[in-house]
Formats: C-alpha cells, sequence, structure tokens
C-alpha cells in the first residue's frame, strides 16, 4: 500500500473511522458514500476522500466504499492486528476501571498483567488477569515482552515507573497520571490521557453558550 | 476583550496553555517570551502569538508574558471562574476514580453530588461528596441546579441518563461511556473522552516505529 507522511489530524480521526465503520458494519451496512459517511462524521465528502487517500486508493467513483473492507483497511493501518500486549501500572480505581470495563480485545490489544503494591490485590485475578508486585515488573517483562504500558499510578511515581517500563522495553506508554513524563528521548512514544484538558474545554464551550 | 471565531484547534490548545502557564507559575517564573513558551510546549513562536492573538492583545514586543497575568487571562477565558458545578451519574470504579482522584476544584469546577444505585454506596459520601440514588436526580437538580453532567454510567442506560441530566437543565455532558449520545439537537454540548480512540491512535504510533 503506498504510503505518504500522516498528519497527526488525520492518526487522530482514524480511530473515529474505525469506529463509525465498525458500527456500520455491526448495523449491517455494506457501502457508504463518503458524502453518507461524511455526514455521519461530521466532515465533508472531499476530507473523508483526502483523509483516506494518505493510505491508498480505497473505494469506487459512483459505488462508494465497501464498508468491511475499509473497516478493515483502517484496523490494519491502526496496527490493531500486529498483536499488542499491555500491562497495567496500579490497580487502583482507574486502574480497575479499565482492567474492568474497558475491552482492550476490542483495540486489538491483549491485556496480560497488572502491578500494584497493595496487599489486598496482589496475587489476585482481576477480570481474568493476575495482579502482580511491582517488584515482580523487571522479571515479568523479560519473560513476556509488552509493547504498551499503562500508567494509573500515583503523580509521585509517575517518572519512576514510566522509566522502569521504558528499561523493559516497552514501545509505548498510555499515560492516565495527568503529569507530563520526562523520558529521556528513548524513543517510546507517550500517549496522554488528560482528563483536566477534556474537562477544561467543555468548561469553555458551555461558557461560550448564551 | 476583543474576541474573533475561535478554531476548535485553538480551543484544545488553551487547556495546554494554562496547565504550561500554571507550571510556570508555580515554578515562580514571571515572564516567559513567545519562543520559550512554545518550546516548552512544541509549537512554534508565532504559532503562539496567533493562537493568543485569537483573544486579544497579550506580551509586549522584547518582553514577552506576564505569566501570571496570561494564566489569568487564559482561566477566564476557559470559564474557570464561572462557577460551573457538576454531578457525577454512576459511582462505580471510573466514577469513584473520579471522585477521589481528580481535582475537578483545580479546573474550576465544584463536584456536589453522584448519583449511583447500588445500595452498597448511595447514602455514603465519598471523598466528600454524596451519593444519592439515580431516583433523587430530578428533585436534586431542581434543588440545586448543576451545569455539568458527568456520564460514567454502563453504555446500556447512557442515553437514558444523558436525557435526564438534558432535561434537568444541564449545560454540558462530560461523556466517559464511550458510545457517542444522541440528543435531539439540545444545544447541550458533549464532551467525548474516547479511550478507545486514544489507545488506537497510541497502537497506530507504535506500529509505525521501525
Amino acid at each position: 500500500m503506498k504510503k505518504q507522511k500522516v498528519s497527526s489530524a488525520v492518526i487522530r480521526r482514524l480511530p473515529r473511522y474505525y469506529r463509525h465503520l465498525n458500527d456500520l458494519h455491526l448495523a449491517g451496512v455494506e457501502r457508504i458514500s463518503s458524502s453518507a459517511l461524511g455526514k455521519s462524521m461530521g466532515l465533508t465528502a472531499s476530507q473523508i476522500r483526502q483523509d483516506l487517500s494518505c493510505f491508498g486508493e480505497f473505494g469506487q467513483q459512483g459505488y462508494g466504499y465497501n464498508v468491511e473492507s475499509l473497516r478493515g483497511e483502517v484496523s490494519d493501518i491502526l496496527g490493531m492486528n500486529r498483536g499488542h500486549t499491555a500491562v497495567i501500572l496500579g490497580a487502583g480505581n482507574l486502574g480497575r476501571a479499565l482492567l474492568e470495563n474497558f475491552h482492550f480485545q476490542r483495540s486489538g490489544v491483549t491485556l496480560a498483567a497488572a502491578f500494584d503494591v497493595s496487599p489486598d490485590i496482589v496475587g489476585r485475578t482481576l477480570s481474568g488477569v493476575p495482579v502482580y508486585h511491582v517488584d515482580q515488573l523487571e522479571p515479568y517483562l523479560k519473560e513476556s515482552p509488552a509493547s504498551i504500558g499503562v500508567l494509573t499510578v500515583p503523580r509521585g511515581v509517575a517518572n519512576a515507573i514510566a522509566a522502569r517500563l521504558v528499561a523493559g522495553g516497552v514501545k509505548g506508554i498510555w499515560n492516565f497520571t495527568n503529569i507530563e513524563l520526562r523520558l529521556d528521548s528513548t524513543g517510546v512514544i507517550i500517549e496522554d490521557v488528560h482528563f483536566a484538558d477534556s474537562l477544561l474545554s467543555l468548561s469553555y464551550m458551555i461558557s461560550e453558550e448564551p
């Protein structure tokens, strides 16, 4: 598939494409025009065509896109078939919310283990996921490499744990700690989930309303 | 203050401005040039000047920005001084993670109450926030209007509860349910937190790495 440099705005929209195409597929829709797909996503038809052209030629003039095959293409582009595995660091409320309610597998990621320090949960299995003491992180990763570390630890230990994940070989950190991690140019990708930024955007938008 | 139509990309960056300016202020920094601010945020100096010019004239040629006053301006723009209040619907793992660990007040929002159906927590007070039965939502909002509803209920009841929040007068919904809410053109703002989109972006980025 031909590829070109993809802007971060397009990357941000790809998961939404996947989500919409998946919903359409589950609803039994077999094909869709760029204008109909655009309408459901709040984008123009030409925006849709332009976004998808970054990754190759999809769709046919006058026919539209085959929903299932485009969904498959987007899923491939997103790396959902790469067999990524993740470990969760911190099984407090947020870690457990992800463990128990978030469907990692639907994003193509296998959640293999969780790590915490609390004697109440170390040694237990939550939603099928074993919880180990954080002291076991290094030997665990040596035995069972993971590509993603999910960081739901308290802020005060976030950088220290992130450094251990990087030393353990993860390629990406999904950071829920609301601090900007300081990793020395390791090539590891950090994806921040900033709850406060999201709430402030909402605050702005409702404050603008008359 | 003069205002012009602000693009959603700028709105998305404003909370990051606030976060960086707040960190600088707490670190005792009194003024900063647009190039230094840009460097710490991964933006160019001209991008910084352009973003902030949407909201009026800040900073002085050759002097830079006064950190505390710019922080105050950005905070005003974000509506942090509007006295927004929020209620949480759903005090499961995720609701409790927000209740117990997220500092609403730092975003200028007062978290006033939580609602759930579980007899284990209805009637209790968690981190200073009273938990009521969801049946009490309508009389509660009539007595104590809230501008933001935080939606951390199971997906199956998300639309029904969102409709009740809208009928109860909220102006914005902070949606953690990972479904796209269907509200009939009510003017209520929905801010989605899509964990899956974030994880898929990370998956894309680590899959691109050699």
